[in-house]
């Protein structure tokens, strides 16, 4: 979903895909990274995913620490290294916003605020807020690497992008919980059910599963309504807000 | 010892000290985040650091997990976020020189030889090549960082501050394995003799404490002579390199 992203936000900001590429990839990288720490037995313990065991369980814990360090310097190491943007001081703001997504204020402080919640009940602005910096800051970033490979989007322009992968952000989210409420291990590739098992707030817990599906459905409409300035060029954009809510029914 | 070498090799380049100061926080992020992964009971275990509880300690594990993460992350923001070169290419080869010192090529690899390693017996050149990567790539990052934050210093020069941080790492690290051998825990601010209870192979289990102590002198004497160039410009690492051989004697 993030790859998708970055390239379709790139398409709209004409930029090189050769670029969008290796931006996309950078994100990757993190997400990757986050994925292998996530999976750790101090952190989710989880044993299989993508339908595979996990590093940990495949290698050791401190290689799958390891791994997980290396891949975030990774991805920061192909933002310095490749030329991705049209100007230099776009490509040091590409640094900034993957690190920024990144870090505490970002992925990093979101899943502290997830560790924390484990156990309690919360409510919809409370996941929102957990939300928009565990998984969001990351599908934000993809976004504007992506549009950042290009130059053909002005700043009100990259607000509408941005405000566009925030919304569909909270959708995907919306529909993660939903599906893990839903589908079996075997159609997931990685462990179904553990937000419950783990006494995780989801949208399901918080607000049942027709409201959770209503909710995901407002937030793509108003995801497509920060498109409208662009019309038909936005059109990729457009279907990755679809196959994003429209991936489980 | 990092942010000093950073400010001496940045005073040689005639930088902005200002500059300097962050390229060099960058640098200390990277390693801070690197001991807090390293204390962690996959890891090393340890209790104490610093004088101080280790961070898994004080707070969790998941704590310690994504503090180390963060602050990876932050170390990349503030080279993304401040200007710190005469000109922003520059500042992208920071971000690349930090990175690739940081990951699966430098630190991050460097430490998983170090687990490989426990319970052998390494020679010399293994040694070396273990924390050329381990603990030198960051020692050279910081050298370099510093250098690049001013302009005046050409290719060759470079590649001597390199050559020069390069050997005074490997020094350091001799003098490190003296000091673990020999001092107590209260003398380091962490858990002294470990490496041998870890069955860590080390000079002092090479090459024993006599040879390891002329080890030090002599590459001390070789990093001195990669400064000739710069004759009395070099004062401030010259300096460095007496402090870091010279501290436990």
């Amino acid at each position: 979903m993030r790859p998708l992203l970055a390239f379709a936000a790139g398409e709209l900001a004409e930029a090189d895909p050769e670029r969008v590429a290796i931006a996309g990839s950078a994100v990757e990288l993190i997400h990757a990274y986050s994925l292998v720490h996530d999976d750790l037995p101090c952190m989710d313990d989880d044993v299989l995913r993508r339908g595979r065991p996990t590093c940990h369980v495949e290698y050791d814990e401190p290689t799958a620490l390891l791994v997980g360090d290396a891949l975030q310097s990774l991805a920061f190491q192909l933002l310095g290294e490749y030329r991705l943007a049209d100007d230099m001081k776009t490509q040091l703001e590409m640094v900034k916003i993957l690190a920024a997504a990144s870090g505490s204020r970002g992925m990093a402080g979101g899943q502290a605020i997830d560790l924390e919640a484990v156990g309690k009940m919360l409510a919809v602005p409370e996941l929102e807020f957990m939300h928009i910096h565990k998984t969001g800051a990351i599908i934000r970033a993809s976004a504007l690497l992506g549009a950042r490979c290009g130059s053909s989007l002005d700043a009100k322009q990259l607000g509408q992008v941005d405000l566009f992968a925030k919304l569909i952000g909270l959708a995907f989210q919306v529909v993660d919980d939903l599906l893990d409420a839903e589908s079996s291990t075997a159609t997931l590739g990685k462990t179904a059910g553990k937000d419950a098992k783990q006494g995780k707030p989801t949208y399901v817990s918080a607000i049942g599963i027709v409201r959770s599906r209503e909710l995901a459905q407002e937030l793509r409409g108003n995801a497509l309504d920060a498109l409208a300035v662009f019309g038909e060029r936005a059109l990729r954009l457009r279907q990755l807000a679809d196959f994003i809510v429209l991936r489980q029914f």
